[in-house]
């Protein structure tokens, strides 16, 4: 399929990817992988959720653990510019005929919660309590120094789909894998915050998320994880890495919770800004644009994932593909 | 003075700052620091001339070095969004009679010349030649390994009325140096590409350049380049640093080159996208906002700046300061 | 097998490991590999051999390519304390019904050649040509930056023999894997110069070189190497690797050149120069002693080798193990 | 002075500096500097000493903060090859009409106290509590990440003489200035352990310890530490660096605690085990042995030491040297 031009003039003005909500069955456990290890501060806890957020952030929350009999993500959350994107993205998502509510959010301003058309759940505010800064309170940062929440990665049932949608919403596109023989997109990376993206989709049963992505400053910050993880009974949580991705150049880390959360650690991406930037087109067939250095990812890297809550499964007809991709 | 909000919905729709073009009196000086020393790229040679580019941009050059009997600078550019906002920007200058022209330069489309009150050259253009990727041939990097320009700062004779100026072309406040005896602005942060800078302000004779920044991966990087520098013969162009930056939080380091034109090599800045991110107040009383582990810069740092081609200075009203500061 | 106690009056005083020969069928590209892409500097070529340096080496050269129609290793040499130290070699030699020669080496003293008991070819000197520091030249350093040849590790037929014979000469043991079934010892790591090891044995069909190593400042240089290796042609020459082995600590890379002679790049171990350091047991059931992280290593770096040239290979014994060990 | 030949056959067999103990005014506050900040690991604590190591030492401790009234030196610690060599010691300084004792020092064997020439208080040991490794237990690791120690540096009144009198005892010369118009050593650095020094000397009013060194992974832990020292009430205890020292090739820090006790946080330096490794000269003229990059180091630095307990303080005969020395 032909990549789309970007819609530079989009109807509302996302800013960036904000918050996800995960559904995790043992709170405590949690707590001591996003909080202890990983290094994520708490900014409000209770008895059944604990709000986080990362170093360099100052809205109130990055992300929620939210304790549940069965884990699942419970929402991906996004800001907009201003509070008229909201009536905007409202008129929007109704004129697709998607479900929308205006819902109260502890923390957030007025929210606009929908779906997107495979049914994951979708959450727009435009302020939500900002909190002091901590970024040089350097005796607070622990675990792997996460600096900021950078994407979301998703399975999708028909990537082609996924893109013109999100990208109809405007988030530009950076970089695809091209499938020759069928002339479909395997997965695709779109940004509205200026870096590789905000979003990512990867072919496979959708909707389903891949993994939700922290920045850290440097390599080193990630080793510095692996030996605490592998010290500190987090050894199975790691799933792959460290290495380096052809696509977006980002020295990476996954791990997975004992929920099968998966975190992507992240740095070394590059800006987007420009809005004649030209998506990097790889071919499925190139092994580097997964690994640049040709170490194999495992099959739990391609085949596991977060359902959404009240998102129904549907497999994706590109399924014949190699376990090299995507 | 009070900071005023930002305009968040400007007249034309500035992307970035783009390129400096550095006039220089020993162009093949000039090459051996810029090009074999600190590692940019070279996109275009000729005999008067040599344009450069950093590892990860596309744009054609962010630096021109230009052969002249006096240095100088002779521009900074700036991308704007689509052509259109070229149009609205000539109009935005014309209405504060501001001079304006339509230029011919090389490797870029229409481009807008005009200059801001204090008489710094400006030019906008949409479009500049796009360039292959070169951030994954790695055996291209060299010296600092420069990612990408980072800012442009300036000093200027009163900085309230320049944050004033830029701020209404769009440009918003991170953070800023308040003269708590006279109530004015010291110096102040200012971004479109959402990172602490595209400009900054510094109280001082002005209009002059102080410094351009390109970003770095890693603090290791710029202790390379003056492990490079300080064998190579260019002990005495190291000015200031490696040090961090109370306000913007950067590890830096000041370089100069033989035309006094100033580099900062620049990492971990943070993101500043949100429209209701609130700016930064540092005290001029605090010597920590310069350098957060206490060394003090050199007097050079605080006294030397790059005249602008065809801009007269103008002396500060602020001048009874201490040498601490901005 | 019961560890031994070190020996900690050997008869002859070895200082450290010194040079290793690699016989190479194309010479030209090994000059690519070792030079242009690891980063060793040449202090001699001639038409068949190229004799190597690291960045703070001192002595003439710490490896020798030599142009042969078959690839295999020529010598692994060792420098003593002082000429005396020869001679006690020597005899010691000699008394254990091994052959000894005296031979002329280029850039060498006067050089003892023999082999050990199992035929692997071994040279010792006290004097080498010595040059000028580079290691503050910094314009020279390329590639992974290599500071100093670090150990030789062996696969050994029979590793309690290997271990009972360099400790004789006065190796002292810093870490073993001992196999809890047999009671035998699979792997141990030896030294002399104050770091983990100058010589290590893994069980496996024997005598033959497993790797070379050489230590680098930092694991950013490791990624850097990795990066220009994947980009630059050498991709299939990555093995295994970035990652941490429980054993040492070290934070790794294993490469391997068009011949099969592989080379680690190697940092962070600690400081053994205490007599009575106490080894370290690992167990031949824990995974961690080979990567703390838990990444498995391909079949490749468990069973492919360099022969020693007119040594004689035999089969280990303990053939039984999972392909997980050493 | 001529540089002496190195003795390579000591009477006694040093193997390493090993300890030191600092007397302070503030247990509690000296405890939060090098437990809480530092990152050194309590192995002792009563009500007035507490005994520390760094992350993958063995040994019972590498520093003693005793409470005192007055702040000073009590003791320089090494550690000896085996239980013999302290004999041998005895009847070395004994015959040079130094004081010997046999005294008991709490987790430590047998132990030698004596002084050298110029009164510095020193205890030999062969055997001291050895302790579980914990260099692998990375929830550990704090602050800086000191891993061992590394040298005492120490003002001598006659750089010379010191020079003769630890070379007799077996330290080796790696580097060192020259004082060209006097013929005399400015500076000296001497080592046992295989890196750049285990002690060195600098030309100024003696005997006083000017530093002890510890050891850590990369430059990038002592940029955490300044970002931390910096913002949590330390700011005042930093007083040189970061930078690169010409000599010894070293990316140091500088801390002094509020007692006055200087502490070196230092990493890359070279492998000195060649008995034939030859000593670098500088001299005197070149500010870039100080500091590669050129920044000169502030005046508190040359003039401050802490004394050494019951030793008398002599002026050097060389005063009338810069400040930028040594």
């Amino acid at each position: 399929m032909p990549i789309p031009a970007p819609n530079l003039h989009p109807t509302f003005n996302i800013v960036r990817l904000s918050h996800v909500e995960l559904r995790v069955t043992d709170l405590e456990w949690s707590r001591g992988f996003y909080v202890d290890t990983l290094g994520l501060q708490i900014t409000h806890e209770d008895h059944d959720t604990i709000y986080l957020r990362a170093m360099e952030e100052r809205g109130h929350h990055s992300m929620i653990l939210r304790r549940a009999d069965v884990p699942s993500v419970g929402v991906l959350g996004f800001k907009v510019w201003e509070d008229e994107d909201l009536d905007r993205a409202e008129a929007w998502f109704k004129a697709r005929d998607l479900p929308v509510a205006w819902i109260e959010r502890p923390f957030m301003g007025r929210t606009l919660r929908t779906r997107d058309p495979w049914g994951i759940p979708l959450e727009f505010y435009a302020t939500m309590d900002r909190l002091p800064t901590i970024h040089q309170q350097y005796k607070l940062y622990r675990g792997v120094k996460p600096l900021r929440i950078d994407h979301f990665n998703m399975f999708a049932s028909d990537v082609d789909a996924s893109v013109a949608f999100y990208g109809a919403m405007g988030f530009r596109l950076t970089e695809y894998t091209a499938d020759e023989i069928t002339g479909r997109t395997w997965a695709a990376w779109m940004h509205r915050k200026g870096g590789v993206h905000d979003v990512a989709f990867t072919n496979g049963t959708g909707p389903r998320l891949h993994h939700t992505a922290f920045w850290v400053p440097t390599p080193l910050n990630i080793i510095d994880l692996l030996d605490l993880m592998s010290t500190t009974g987090y050894l199975a949580n790691i799933e792959r890495g460290p290495g380096r991705h052809g696509i977006s150049n980002a020295f990476f880390l996954y791990i997975r919770d004992n929920d099968g959360h998966r975190t992507e650690i992240y740095c070394s991406d590059y800006q987007t800004v420009d809005p004649d930037l030209e998506p990097i087109r790889w071919s499925l067939t190139d092994p580097q644009r997964q690994t640049l250095w040709g170490a194999a990812a495992p099959r739990s890297w391609f085949e596991l994932g977060s359902t959404f809550d009240g998102a129904d499964l549907r497999d994706s007809d590109l399924k014949s593909q190699p376990i090299i991709a995507p």
